[in-house]
C-alpha cells in the first residue's frame, strides 16, 4: 500500500480522454480559422480543407469506400437515433424492427417510444448467459414486416462482439436495412465496411480520444436516407445545422490516431486487460468475468464479485485512485442491474456487483500492477461487511446463485 | 488606400469568432476533467458543478426563470427542430403551423418537408417591403387546428427583429404552443423570459462567441416536451446523448460574457454600424438599406447596391481584406436571391447585389473607416462593368426598380 495518490482511468468505455494531440489540431479553429467550411473569405479559408481530410480520416478507419460515405453528427446517440427513424420513414408500410436485448439506451428507448406511441413491433433477440446472441432468433424475426435491423457491433458493458457482418448478409434479402452501433467497437475493432453489406453504422467522438459531442453515421452508398434534423444543405443534405468544425476536426485527427494504435489495441491493451482480469479471479473467490470471453473487445474486461455492491466497489476503488464503472454510464445513479446483465440472466447477487474495468492506449503495465495489487483487499473488506457472507465463503443461507 | 494586409469581419451573423476566454475555459475538459458530469471520480468531478454553472450563465442570459429551463442540443438547427416536432408529437390532432417566409431554412425546410411528407398545413406570413411581419394575417391564422407558431426573433439577413413578445401572447388562447428562433437575438437583445408567453426559444453558440456545435433549447417550465433525440437519462430525458461537456461550458462563459457587453453592443456596435451605413450610403448612389432599419439587430446592415452581383461585391470586399456576405451563408453557393429578400419584394436588380455586413464586439472604429473608405471604389468599379450601367447612373433602357 502507498500513500501517493493515484489517477488510474479504466473507465474508457464511459469516455475517453481527448488526445493533447487532437486538442492541439482543433485549437487553430476555434479563435483563427473560425469561418464556415462554405466561406470564401480568409477567415475560415483552410476550414473546408480540414473538414474534407477529416472525413477521410473517419472514412479511412471504417475501411469505408467513400468519404462522403460518412455524415457528421453530434454523438452516438443522434447517430442511432437518426438511422432508425429515417429507415422507419423510407418504409411507412414496414412496422416491425429487429434489435436486442442489450442495446444501448440510444436504441432501446427510442424503441421503445416507437412501441409504444407509434405502435410499432420490436422485436428483441435475447443473448445467452454469455452474452451471445440468439442468432436462430434474429433468424426468426426477419421478414419484409421489418424495416430495419439495429444490432450492436459490441457491448459497452461486457465487451462482447456480435457477428454483424453475418447478420447483416442475412438481412439482405428481406430489404431490411441494416445498422450497427458501433460505438464502442470503431477505434478497438478492425473494420472493413467497404466490403460488408453494413448499410448505416454510428461512432461516438469521445469513444475513441475525440472531444465530446461530436459523432458520424456511416451511410453505405445507395442507401437511401431522410434526415433527422432538417435545415440548410450541410452534410449533403443528410444533417442540417452549422457544421461542428472542431469537433470534425478532431475526430478525423482521433480515427488517424485510431488507425496507427489499432494493432497496440489488440495486442498491448489486450495483454494488459488480460493479465488485470487474470490477476483479479486468480486472487478473489466467488468472482467471474461475465459476456463472452472469446470474443469481444480488447480493452473491457466485466467482473462479478459475489455478495457485494458494486457502487461499494466503485467507492473504494475511486478512495484508492482508481476509475471504473458498474455497468454502463449512462444507467448510473440507479440501483437496478443493468439491463445487460439481466438480460443474460446473471444471478442478482453477482449483478449488482459487476464491475467493468476498461483500459485504452494509454493505460501502463504500472497501473494495471497497481490496480491487480488492491483489488482483493477492497473485495474482502467489503465482504467482511456483507451480510451473505462469513470469513471466506457465502453464509450458509445465503442466496445460492445457479451461475458461476 | 493601403498596402497593409486587413483582416476585418463583419461576417458574424454567419459565424463568430470564439472568444479566447471562452476557449481558455473550455480547455481543462478536453483532457483532463473529460469525465462525465455524472462520474464520481476525480477526473470527472468538477465537470458537474461547471455544467450547472452553464445552465445558470445561459439562464440569466435569456432572463429565465429556472436553470432547469435550459436544454443544451447540438445548435440552432437541432433546437429549432426540437421545438416543432415536439409540438406536432404532442398535439397529433392539431395539423397546422404557423411560421413566416423570412425565417431560417432550419425553421421552413423541416415544415416543407411536413407539408410534403406528412401533409400538415402550413401558415406561411408575408412580410413587407421593409421586412415587416403582417401581423393581421397571423391574427387570421390562429386558431385551435394550429400545434405551433413558429416566429422568429430577429432576421439574420437584414436584423429585422419581430414583436415576438405580442405574438406568444396572440397565440395563448388558443393553446398553441409558440416558438421563436432567436439564433440572430440571443446576446444582442436584453431578454426577459420569465415575463413572457413564449413557450420556447432556440439559441446556438456559434452565433455569441461560443464554439460551433452546441446550442440550447429554453423550454418554460411547464411546457410539455417530447425529445427529438432519445436514449439516455441526460438533460432531465430532453436531450438524450453523453452531453458536450466542453461545448457547455463555453457556451455558458460565452452568454456570461455577451450579458456584460449587452450594453455595449446596443450602443457602441449600433454607433459604427450607423456609421458604416451612413457612411456608404452617402457616398454611393442607387444604394438603399433593406429591411426594418427603425427596428432591427444592433449589429446588421444589409445594403443593396443596384446593378450589381452580390457575389462579386463579395470578392472585391474578400481582396481588401473584409468579409461580409451575401443574404445567409447557408444559401451562398447557389445564385438566386435569398427568399428573405424575395419574400420582402427587393427588386431582382438589388436583391442580386444585397450584402450584409454584422459586426460585433470585436468591431473597431480602425476598420469601420477602413471599409468606408474602400466600399465606393470597389462599387464603381463593378458598375462600370455592369452592362445596367451607364456612367453615373443606370443606363436608360435597364430595368428599373418599382422600390428604393
Ligand atoms: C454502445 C453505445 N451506443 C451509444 C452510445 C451513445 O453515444 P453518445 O454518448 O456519444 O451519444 C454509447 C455511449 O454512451 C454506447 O456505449
Ligand atoms: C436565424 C437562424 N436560425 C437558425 C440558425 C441555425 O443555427 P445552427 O447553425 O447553429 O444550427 C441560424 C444560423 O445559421 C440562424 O441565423
Amino acid at each position: 500500500m502507498t500513500t501517493d495518490i493515484k489517477s488510474i482511468y479504466l473507465d474508457n468505455n464511459a469516455t475517453t480522454r481527448c488526445d493533447p494531440r487532437v486538442v492541439e489540431e482543433m485549437l487553430p479553429f476555434f479563435s483563427e480559422q473560425f469561418g464556415n467550411p462554405s466561406s470564401i473569405h480568409s477567415f475560415g479559408s483552410q476550414v473546408g480543407a480540414k473538414v474534407r481530410e477529416a472525413r477521410a480520416q473517419v472514412a479511412a478507419l471504417l475501411g469505408a469506400e467513400h468519404d462522403s460515405e460518412i455524415v457528421f453528427t453530434s454523438g452516438g446517440t443522434e447517430s442511432d437515433n437518426a438511422a432508425i427513424l429515417s429507415a422507419l420513414d423510407l418504409a411507412p408500410e414496414r412496422r416491425e424492427i429487429i434489435t436486442t436485448a442489450v442495446e444501448h439506451p440510444a436504441i432501446l428507448s427510442l424503441c421503445d417510444y416507437l412501441k409504444k406511441h407509434k405502435d410499432y413491433t420490436i422485436h428483441i433477440i435475447p443473448v445467452d448467459k454469455q452474452g451471445r446472441l440468439d442468432v436462430a432468433a434474429y433468424k426468426a424475426a426477419l421478414s419484409d414486416r421489418v424495416a430495419i435491423a439495429s444490432i450492436m457491433y459490441a457491448n459497452n458493458e461486457t465487451g462482447t462482439l456480435f457477428p454483424v457482418e453475418g447478420l447483416a448478409e442475412m438481412a439482405k434479402p428481406y430489404g431490411i436495412l441494416f445498422h450497427t452501433d458501433a460505438v464502442q467497437a470503431v477505434g478497438k475493432v478492425a473494420l472493413d465496411l467497404k466490403n460488408s453489406d453494413i448499410d448505416m453504422l454510428s461512432l461516438s467522438g469521445h469513444k475513441l480520444h475525440a472531444p465530446k459531442g461530436i459523432g458520424a453515421l456511416y451511410l453505405k452508398r445507395g442507401t437511401r436516407f431522410r434526415p433527422l434534423i432538417r435545415g440548410g444543405h450541410q452534410e449533403r443534405e443528410r444533417r442540417a445545422g452549422t457544421e461542428n468544425t472542431t469537433g470534425i476536426i478532431g475526430l478525423g485527427k482521433a480515427c488517424e490516431l485510431a488507425l496507427t494504435y489499432m494493432e497496440h489495441e489488440n495486442t498491448e491493451v489486450a495483454r494488459l486487460r488480460d493479465k488485470l482480469e487474470q490477476g483479479i479471479i486468480s486472487q478473489v473467490s466467488h468472482a467471474f468475468v461475465t459476456g463472452d470471453v472469446r470474443n469481444r473487445l480488447p480493452n473491457t474486461t466485466n467482473i462479478a464479485f459475489e455478495y457485494i455492491e458494486g457502487e461499494a466497489i466503485l467507492l473504494f476503488l475511486n478512495r484508492m485512485g482508481i476509475a471504473a464503472s458498474s455497468g454502463s454510464a449512462c444507467t448510473s445513479g440507479s440501483l437496478e442491474p443493468s439491463h445487460v446483465l439481466r438480460a443474460m440472466q446473471i444471478p442478482f447477487t453477482a449483478a449488482h456487483s459487476a464491475t467493468r474495468f476498461s483500459l485504452s492506449r494509454e493505460t501502463t503495465e504500472d497501473e494495471i500492477d497497481y490496480v491487480i495489487s488492491h483489488v482483493p483487499a477492497i473485495i474482502s473488506r467489503l465482504r467482511a461487511l456483507s451480510p451473505y457472507w462469513d470469513g471466506d465463503k457465502p453464509r450458509a443461507d445465503a442466496f445460492q446463485p445457479d451461475y458461476a
